[in-house]
């Protein structure tokens, strides 16, 4: 899988793939990871890329134009081109999967105000928010998509089965978890964990799961039911 | 405001802090980050922070001593602690807004699957989640906390009327935004943003911010419609 960001700050981006498991992941060349600048197209004398909004408004926005030169620039290997907007679709662990599929995906990341309307219009495939809240720019939020995405590629995750049993496989929060020691500051580890009877542990550990999803997020809970409901 | 990072990864935060907006907040002294490693807490002699699962399960889990070691060494300073966990409250502007007036936050950064369950019980004020997937540690989430948080600290976005016409004021997502050319590759402003009344134009931004929230997240629009019926 190759990924493009297109930013104004590569520095912001680079970096979070020099350790750890994207490291690991790219260094076997199971990812790779590029950044083309707008400001690389920018016509105007200072490589400026922002301009006031047409009709008024606090804050600058991306033109279009460097944008979209950027984007062409990568030619046929831009792939899936992605844009990152609190408007989007909320962004969730099955277009994590989905997504890990594709040979090249670009993400667009906006400064400022966001960017020109527009570049949505022309050149982008998919749109996600990672949550009701603002950031700074799309960089943070690209990478989460890119390291989401990236635990789905075979070979990226040591131990393929964690993919298995974590978080929103099959709809539910996962469940409480424990490491030694089985006492730490006279706070213990649920006791039937501790008796190694796996089928009663997987059992318990599922209605801890139904439960922690039941009360922390109904709304999941709801779409569980309803499944249920259906068969 | 004080940001320290409980992290393994402190090369995957830090670098974020070395352009762009939070560069220049830190170098105003607006803010400022800090990491605190478990592994410097850790009594294995490689250092080891993680453990197996008790009761089983694949993978590794954060063990809870060398979190809790290094949460302690940060004394008195350490402030409002928040985990990020899919499990957790989903984060939000409101959030962000209410958080940046705390002096002193800390995040725990976990790794692996997680880790042990004892910590949240024992040391965390609160615990976020940014969105239904799964990332390969915590530390992205942290660092869109941190940025979400961050610009609504005083000083630190050059125009803080930005923060007035932003997605979520009000519970909306913003109207689309156009910047020069009028047009581009045969794609037009919308008219009415061309012709200079911003009676009108704050009009139709309102409407269109109305009609995207309706279409693309009904779920904020039957907030919104709630309040509006109390009224």
């Amino acid at each position: 899988m190759n990924f493009h960001f297109v930013t104004i700050f590569p520095n912001l981006v680079l970096p979070y793939f020099e350790d750890s498991i994207l490291a690991r992941a790219r260094n076997s060349n199971l990812i790779s990871v590029d950044c083309v600048s707008p400001r690389d197209f920018s016509e105007h004398k200072h490589k400026k890329v922002d301009d006031y909004m047409i009709g008024g408004g606090a804050g600058l926005l991306m033109k279009a134009g460097p944008i979209m030169d950027a984007l062409s620039s990568l030619g046929e290997k831009k792939g899936h081109v992605i844009a990152l907007s609190p408007a989007g679709k909320p962004f969730s662990n099955n277009d994590a999967k989905r997504l890990s599929k594709h040979e090249n995906i670009t993400f667009i990341c906006g400064r400022y105000e966001g960017f020109d309307e527009r570049v949505s219009e022309l050149a982008v495939n998919e749109i996600f928010s990672i949550g009701d809240f603002v950031l700074t720019g799309g960089e943070l939020g690209a990478l989460c998509l890119c390291d989401a995405i990236s635990r789905h590629i075979a070979g990226v995750l040591g131990n393929e089965n964690s993919l298995d049993i974590e978080s929103f496989e099959g709809g539910l929060l996962e469940a409480p978890s424990f490491t030694k020691p089985n006492i730490y500051k006279n706070s213990s580890v649920i006791s039937a964990f501790l008796k190694g009877n796996h089928a009663k542990i997987t059992a318990l550990k599922n209605q801890m799961a139904l439960c922690k999803t039941r009360y922390f997020r109904p709304d999941l809970y709801a779409k569980i039911a309803k499944i249920k409901e259906k068969k």
